[in-house]
């Protein structure tokens, strides 16, 4: 590719044509292509898995981590995995057309918000391979054509996925340029889509805090951004002491790799002393968690460590948890609003003014009362897959599927009305 | 003011912090605020008008156009305007704690997609003073903390347009931190609370496009703009004649300066044929209109100047429409997703099949059957004062009121679920 802009323009000019023609193709032809894909997926499951194996040598003579050699593997399981992550996308309610709001004005004009596609979408990913189909179902689901750019160490997994992408909708009858990959390894690609104002109407980025950094620096286009969650449990001081023990065992341990997976404990003063603290923490040293403690919470549970600043704004990702002493439910929320990424936090109480406090002055995506973080989920809220979980506060937040990849329009049906 | 970035530092501060405490301020506060401002408004007209003098008189002396001074301008009848969409802003129904969505999971979390404010708004403007306390008015009734940029010709007129505001928030027990003006003409301060993302959450410019470009190209947080707008009438073969010509002056010619006038008109080769294109176009230089007409347009009505390609893409925003005839509907929809701005676009038709598919191909924020793009407008549309009117496509489009200047948060209430 000697020329990334014109190759990057083509891109974009494609795409729109793609999505200009999608605004008309209704929704059983749009979930036919997905079942075809599904199939196409599962009978095409060797020869990807063959692809696959291409990728993870590269990946090993270049050194990469065992993590992330983990995560660009696709096995048989894996692949039959993302076939019916396409088909449960193939069988969700069609999200385009819907009547939001509807409403006849005093002159006599019908005036309907009616959601539609929100045109052309650019997700940008990093390793993991079955991104490209599930985001790829997605976007097609609801009327998109998007524009895929995976990681170079997934190359030819993700090429061979969006071959079979594109045969499956061009036997649906739909223009493969509804899904295109870019297929050139020139970083500048990137930056160039991201200034395609007028073509693409949409940055999502996927991955690390690096990479979605970098979207923002050089995007003229919107961007809905994915950072990952430093998420907080608090225990009130009316909380259940069993509940509040189950719940932070939970949502620390049950994954950790994860962005609703808690980071923080904020222990109420009042429960610390009661012996919550140290029953909390006990269990969670027996579950092989490495806690790290305020002076408060260090004297209560000797076997922690003593916290660094640092603790306070860092998303582990693993077995280690910050834990704190509060004075009150304010000294908590001001905690979490402060340090916390407006991901997804918990109150453990059986106080119901506590709980209202909590939900009302958090401001984060996702406030839960009395429930594990780890809820904070596309396919536990039933919203089907998920292409993210948005913490921006701008037209989407928190975890979002296909009806968050659509926007509106206004229709005025009128008879000859005209302003006076 | 010597170091800008400290002092833009405090202004996202306080309005964070204002922004907190405004997440439980009961909406019945927030409109009795909006009351107390309105009769400042009122009582302090002479005032006002006197201090808008001294922009008139800087404005004049600076040699700014007579257009612009107009537009400045505050006389007894414009503050009392001001006021009294102070008082509707605050009678309409509060936003704030709508549950949009809410069902239980089958593990009986109960969950609800509830409305709440933004958090912190910047709104950057030009000339006209009426945007401040218009902007203020509906970012505290939606709940928000709203920093004001306006143009440096109206900085007396909005400085005590922001005192009032400010007194009024105090005297309802608001913290006058909901809503700050930029008080430095330093070019700099713009740039540097655009790039403020985890403080301020929202930049909305009005009003030209060069001021929007500006924006958007300096911004690392979410921008909604309100580009200007290249609107369309088509009339379609099977259109209505006197309909079709009542449309097309009222489109134009009712007020030419705003972004809902028509500034093309396409017209079906079969209507244009029966005569409906000589009979608009007549009655339209009738009303003094200039016509630019492509070579099949000229031909039918001979006044018509010859059109330059630029005229498709031009806003005129003056008596002044270009003309084009089309072979088809798909002819129509072509051009308009062409040409046009994505803003309001309109078709005159008797046949049903031609609505649905104008409709359903038009990629516009507004599109209209069978009357004019002047509708397109928050009052019209019985938002009450609108913020702008977004042509893009992500959180909002077309007129948007104070709704639309939230976002939701999904709040989960449990009983000790956890996640297996």
């Amino acid at each position: 590719m000697t020329d990334t802009h014109t190759y990057c323009v083509k891109l974009a000019d494609q795409a729109l044509a793609a999505s200009r023609e999608l605004m008309s193709v209704p929704g059983s032809v749009r979930a036919q292509a997905l079942r075809i894909v599904a199939d196409l997926l599962d009978k095409n499951a060797p020869a990807l898995e063959a692809a696959n194996a291409k990728d993870l040598e590269a990946g090993r003579q270049a050194g990469l981590a065992s993590s992330m050699l983990d995560r660009l593997k696709l096995d048989a399981k894996g692949i039959a995995k993302m076939a019916e992550s396409v088909r449960q996308i193939a069988a969700q309610t069609d999200p385009v057309g819907q009547v939001i709001e509807g409403y006849v004005r005093p002159n006599g004009i019908q005036l309907q918000k009616i959601r539609v596609p929100i045109g052309v979408v650019l997700i940008i990913f990093e390793s993991r391979p079955n991104v490209t189909s599930d985001a790829a179902a997605l976007c097609i689901k609801s009327g998109n054509a998007v524009i895929l750019r995976g990681g170079k160490e997934a190359v030819h997994s993700n090429k061979m996925i969006a071959d079979i992408v594109s045969q499956g909708l061009r036997e649906a009858g739909i223009n493969p340029h509804a899904v295109q990959l870019v297929e050139t390894t020139d970083r500048a690609a990137v930056g160039e889509l991201l200034k395609m104002e007028g073509k693409i109407d949409l940055a999502i980025p996927r991955g690390g805090e690096s990479l979605i950094r970098a979207v923002v620096e050089q995007a003229r286009i919107p961007v809905i951004k994915h950072y990952t969650g430093n998420c907080h449990v608090y225990f009130h001081s009316e909380a259940d002491h069993d509940m509040a023990v189950k719940i932070i065992l939970n949502a620390k341990t049950q994954r950790t790799g994860v962005c609703n997976a808690t980071e923080t404990l904020l222990v109420d003063r009042k429960a610390a002393d009661a012996g919550l603290l140290a029953k909390a923490c006990q269990a969670l040293a027996d579950k092989g968690v490495e806690l790290r403690g305020d002076e408060a919470t260090c004297k209560l549970f000797p076997a922690a460590r003593p916290a660094t600043p640092q603790d306070w704004d860092t998303e582990y990702l693993d077995m280690i948890l910050a834990v704190k002493v509060v004075e009150d439910i304010d000294q908590a929320i001001d905690h979490i609003n402060r340090h916390g990424s407006r991901h997804t936090d918990a109150i453990v109480t059986r106080d119901l003014a506590a709980s209202q406090r909590f939900i009302q002055r958090v401001d984060s995506a996702n406030v839960f009362v009395n429930c594990s973080t780890r809820f904070s989920d596309g396919g536990e809220y039933g919203l089907g897959a998920e292409i993210g979980i948005s913490t921006d506060k701008l037209h989407s937040r928190g975890p979002m599927g296909a009806a968050d990849l659509t926007t509106y329009k206004w229709v005025a049906m009128g008879n000859g009305q005209v302003r006076s």
